[in-house]
């Protein structure tokens, strides 16, 4: 998606050669307009699969989601990110390492908001180890509903996560795919 | 704002006579079209205003606000929820006390978000001791900007958030207005 591409290469930040920040229009700023673009393409990539759910991860993934999830017409559900506690019989529980962060979370979505008869597409803004799409996936599995596929919006295809994913099985489209860092400078595919 | 009200009464959840959970379409489950419905409704409320930026905080105010900055043609930017921690001169900070989840947190804006420029629309999904939305307010005035007033989904109105924000000279411009609770049952203005 070359204006997703464009955006990244004018006002993303790479740090360290490993880190990228896009807070200027993905991650604490957002723009609506991109989102609503961003969506579309999702729709575009995923046409003609049955969609029932959109499932997505607090806080980054909300914005897009919710566009595409407009566009379709179906519910967005956003798994929350908690400190692994005592077990509740009424959610769904995966765990998430984040390599970024260095910690790990529970994610919980509500047992009541995901059935068997669901058709689901997972929707996230990164993906570099998977974590976070794999436990997204997982609670999709935990529900037995079906999954429809895994949209990203930034794919960071140095990182292990994209080709996990895609050897487990499932279908991960990805709008900007990054080969490299060099230099501070973002390098696609 | 009657469609809202109407899925208030249909599908929250009222706990304790003092809590309310609305789950389906705002808090877990987010429905796009009602989020979109929010933000036409917003825009109207507070049309003829200038407004440059919208500020919300993770999570559940991102998706009506990128609907209502969807409109506006404005960047949304989402106030994030920290530990508190060492102080960093490139955010600006607020103390927000929680009391429903007992607890502290920061909540930070990069600073290169706000301008003293900027004209601001604060929007949150609930009102009710009004802490969270004091804490964006305060982060407004930390940068200067002009802040047009405050747009809520949610307010319960016995409790004393609105109150306080209008006494401090705010714009509160609240989409469903909850009395009080009875026997399970919400009662609007």
């Amino acid at each position: 998606m070359d204006l997703l591409k464009e955006r990244i290469q004018a006002e993303g930040l790479v740090l360290d050669n490993s880190l990228l920040k896009v807070d200027s229009f993905l991650n604490q700023q957002i723009d609506p307009e991109l989102m609503m673009k961003i969506g579309e393409e999702f729709v575009k990539r995923f046409q003609g699969e049955r969609i029932t759910k959109i499932l997505t991860i607090e806080s980054s993934g909300i914005a897009v989601s919710v566009m595409t999830g407009l566009i379709l017409k179906v519910p967005v559900i956003f798994a929350r990110k908690k400190k692994p506690k005592v077990t509740d019989d009424n959610v769904y529980t995966a765990k998430v390492h984040s390599f970024t962060k260095r910690e790990s979370n529970d994610i919980i979505v509500s047992k009541q908001f995901l059935q068997k008869e669901d058709s689901v597409l997972i929707i996230d803004d990164f993906l570099a180890n998977g974590e976070a799409a794999a436990g997204l996936a997982n609670i999709v599995e935990q529900a037995n509903a079906s999954l429809v596929g895994i949209g990203i919006v930034i794919e960071k295809s140095f990182q292990p996560g994209a080709q996990k994913l895609i050897q487990a099985g499932y279908r991960v489209e990805s709008l900007a795919r990054i080969k490299a860092f060099s230099n501070g400078q973002v390098i696609f595919y």
